[in-house]
């Protein structure tokens, strides 16, 4: 894994053992997709995270400064390129009780498979309400993590959580959106759940309901996609008991408006 | 700060940019208080960092490898332990992705400033409730951290929470039992809160009721006290607007009690 860790300005060799992030998970990170060397959502991404360090009242390193050190950590090929930020170091104790320099890390994966459609489920944890936290991509992320381990177990690529008043609100990692009545619908994340950057652009694209929703509304839908900044936009062909063995009209043209936009996410050719 | 990391039986130098306690918070935690050089409770911390192992799908290292470590960290002076473990490095993505050894690392820490009793507020941020990781000392701390930066920007000494439900659950960092009508009431920690070792003490002391309390119950309450493993038994003489100017006989028979079992948590005389 190829990774550049700062505290403020400074470029450092190694993650302070008091560093806050590690103690508390107080840390904000961004998952970003290299496109042939450049990250055409950078913009996007930023300003999630400004607002994350508002919320969290966590300091922000120079945004120019960032965006220099990411360039320079990409190859000119596809990828994954992740931005960690904790509030850096700190004594023992809840309270943020330093100025210390925030701590920043930019690493580089590799893209995950191609995959066309989604077999997913229905996780049984249950996300936590949380207003306070809710729509940032925080590092407190163990609810994500029982989560994902329901997934691998049962074999699927992802599953959708319900809050526990038994409203959906998203797969493990990523929003999703559902087609009712011949409207998109998706999920109020103003108690919980992250607001994702690619969730924001399908917004701007589509005229959707952004509401609550029962699991019996999503398994009734004429089709259901997930997106993250990463994959994109990908069908739901299995929810559960329910499938929808063809992408719907409606989704193929949401991926090929997604793919003129930002190559980087053209939509595999499905077999017909 | 005096610090030894390891990942699972090998001592190593650095902490691994993959760490998925940095990236997620996926770890445990145990602060434990150190007397004359020993570790008086460190079999209840055990218990509790193994029981966190379990229900989190986390490798525990060897116990008698950590306490060994630990004590080869201690200078036969007072202080605080904190023993961290992570599940160590893994590839991006939730699920628990490799078999990769446990991080852990011990650190040493001074007491924090003695005081003989708290002015303590009531929180405005609420605990989310998540019963699949209530009870537990995870490395989610995201609400505690908000919760203390109001304790700070109060000028008071701690905080009491309550979930969404309005019902009290615990201090940021203490939980805490309530003198109501002869009994002593402690809240039940099914959906949140974390099952503190010095909770468990009291328990076994006293035959105290663990139920749901609400605010006015607590502050109609003939006595308070806050417990942690640092600092032990706390009374909080102010509660917002509610004063107990004077720390309650049955307190102070507690503080006795577990100055004999326990000579580290001898509780300074207060003037009368």
């Amino acid at each position: 894994m190829t990774v550049r860790m700062f505290m403020g300005d400074a470029r450092v060799d190694a993650i302070a053992p008091d560093d806050r992030g590690l103690a508390y998970g107080e840390s904000l990170f961004e998952t970003m997709r290299i496109h042939r060397g450049d990250i055409p959502w950078w913009d996007a991404h930023m300003a999630r995270l400004t607002h994350g360090t508002q919320r969290l009242a966590m300091p922000l390193p120079d945004a120019t400064r960032m965006y220099a050190e990411a360039m320079a950590l990409l190859d000119g090929a596809d990828g994954v390129l992740k931005l960690q930020l904790t509030r850096g170091g700190g004594v023992r104790g809840y309270a943020a009780n330093s100025d210390a320099a925030p701590f920043w890390m930019l690493s580089m994966h590799p893209l995950p498979n191609r995959i066309d459609s989604l077999d997913t489920i229905w996780c049984e944890i249950t996300l936590a309400s949380q207003p306070r936290l809710a729509g940032l991509k925080h590092g407190n992320r163990l609810e994500q993590i029982l989560a994902a381990n329901e997934v691998r177990a049962a074999n699927a690529d992802e599953g959708l959580m319900c809050d526990g008043a038994g409203r959906v609100i998203a797969a493990t990692s990523a929003n999703f959106f559902a087609l009712i009545d011949g409207h998109w619908q998706t999920p109020v994340l103003d108690a919980c759940g992250v607001a994702g950057v690619m969730r924001e652009w399908v917004l701007a694209q589509v005229d959707a309901h952004v509401t609550s929703l029962k699991p019996s509304d999503v398994e009734c839908a004429d089709a259901v996609f997930l997106c993250n900044a990463v994959r994109g936009i990908l069908p739901v062909q299995r929810l559960g008991a329910r499938a929808w063995p063809r992408t719907h009209p409606e989704i193929r043209a949401l991926q090929a408006a997604l793919a003129q936009s930002h190559p980087g996410f053209e939509p595999l050719l499905e077999a017909s």
